[in-house]
């Protein structure tokens, strides 16, 4: 048996699965935490995780290894916790040794989209590729990256800040959460396209009822994710322009919409692209949605046991 | 002795120096080719290419290594051209391996912009760094990148069309050579700028002299040049948002504007990031400037000799 225990950690709940070698879920369990909580100190944090993890493993001697996705920056595959988003108070935290240490198991922790990358690349629709350029569609739009069959984290671990790249620079460019404007994060993430179709109609929906109206032909549900789709390919092509990737896989809620999204983006990818490169480049639906990052935990797990 | 003969190999002609192993380039030869004509079969190509360097050769049997700089997509190390833009009839021709036999000496070949990178990696503004994006100024805007000190060519060797990064959406942006428009090299290259220039004074100058009216405090010129700038730091911006590199150097002619050129790419770059990533990433000017390119053949010849 070469099972592991792999974990998905959000801003509000932790997701943890055991994975066996042939890449099946076994029990899911889920825990509250609140990432957004000023007051976490680096020691209350590691306690958190500690007993929540620690609590699944005391039943299950034969797991060896654990694997997490965590919402903030790591630099190559050293666990460390360089800084996050979620909690501006922590840096450079040693998070997967000091993890390993209270649970007395090896302990690896990489980025959350980058683990959904590597999910998709080891066990879904990036499965045999080298080379693979993962988005993720939620609350935000970000973006994982396989080089060459490792996972690229960059100089600081800030690599692939995929929502931020710029695909308006006209005055009517739409504000972003990180302060600029413009950003294809503004355009389709769930936050942008719930927004967007409140402006238009008035009603405040999730992306998951837009994306139903648009299946019922609905006019503006079909415009604002048909909107959404084109941005995101003018996002892509700026990607494989410096890159020169030829395989994309999306995952998130939107992608519920595929058969909308999809022709958007590839259309705009397609004028996007340099000569040599169009029509050259496959984009793929996530077939591990929601557990893409559990998946690459697993994996990271594994890798290294 | 180590030394090696290193070349540069543009759409019309071919630069080659013996460099020595500290660095020093010795004897500066220069031939004529043009890789424009569309009769150039793959025979004809190696042959015009092993008599100039077996005329060096010849004297120099010391000599035991050739690396080259070439107009063309190469992936990884392979020395093998997949295509040219210069050369739309070859493809996959084992350029680095048939000069070899042709020579008796190993030869190395890379992508001219990438052997710029490379060469400011290894003696010029980018030395001691493990991860440099290196930008080239000319007929068209370049890039070339080194990802843990490995060159980096993407899956197709088509990496780092850093020229054709979009900086402008809206209906005025400008026509680019690729086919796009809105491309950086639309508004940054020699090119655009003398097109740029002759649009707005109705004079034909080249771009050495419009920095020199610049410098001479020429409202035109000086506009133009921060204008270049100004696109320029938005795309060096969006591909940091993607690879997380703190260092770039930039080489070509427009670098001589380098007092008003620098100062507005940092602005605009500046603006560009995402918070974390803003006032961190260093842009120095090429100390190599033409020889950027020499110096990378130099590099890649002295690796595997």
């Amino acid at each position: 048996m070469n099972h592991v225990l792999a974990a998905d950690i959000g801003g509000t709940n932790i997701r943890a699965t055991v994975v066996t070698e042939q890449g099946e879920l076994q029990q899911q369990l889920r825990s509250q935490i609140d990432l957004g909580d000023r007051k976490l100190t680096e020691d209350a944090l590691i306690e958190r995780l500690a007993t929540f993890f620690s609590g699944i493993l005391n039943d299950k001697p034969d797991i060896k290894a654990v694997g997490i996705g965590f919402p903030g920056f790591f630099i190559g595959d050293t666990g460390v916790l360089v800084a996050s988003p979620n909690l501006p108070n922590l840096h450079h935290v040693a998070l997967a040794e000091k993890l390993s240490h209270e649970l007395n198991v090896a302990v690896h922790i990489q980025n959350d989209a980058l683990c959904a990358a590597i999910g998709e690349q080891t066990y879904g629709a990036g499965k045999g590729v080298r080379n693979l350029l993962h988005v993720t569609l939620g609350t935000g739009v970000g973006g994982g990256l396989i080089l060459d069959d490792v996972p690229y984290t960059g100089e600081g671990g800030m690599a692939m800040e995929l929502g931020h790249l710029r695909v308006a620079y006209d005055n009517a460019a739409r504000v972003c959460g990180c302060g600029g404007s413009g950003c294809v994060e503004a355009y389709a993430s769930a936050t942008a396209i719930s927004a967007r179709y409140a402006e238009v109609t008035g009603a405040q929906l999730d992306t998951r009822q837009i994306y139903e109206r648009a299946h019922h032909n609905q006019r503006d549900a079909i415009n604002i994710i048909e909107s959404a789709g084109h941005y995101l390919g003018i996002a892509i092509a700026q990607s494989i322009k410096l890159l020169d990737i030829k395989t994309v896989t999306i995952s998130g809620g939107l992608t519920g919409a595929w058969l909308l999204l999809y022709p958007a983006i590839m259309t705009s990818l397609d004028a996007e692209l340099i000569p040599p490169l169009k029509g050259k480049i496959k984009v793929h639906r996530s077939i591990l949605d929601d557990n893409a990052g559990i998946f690459g935990a697993a994996a990271i797990a594994r890798v290294k046991q």
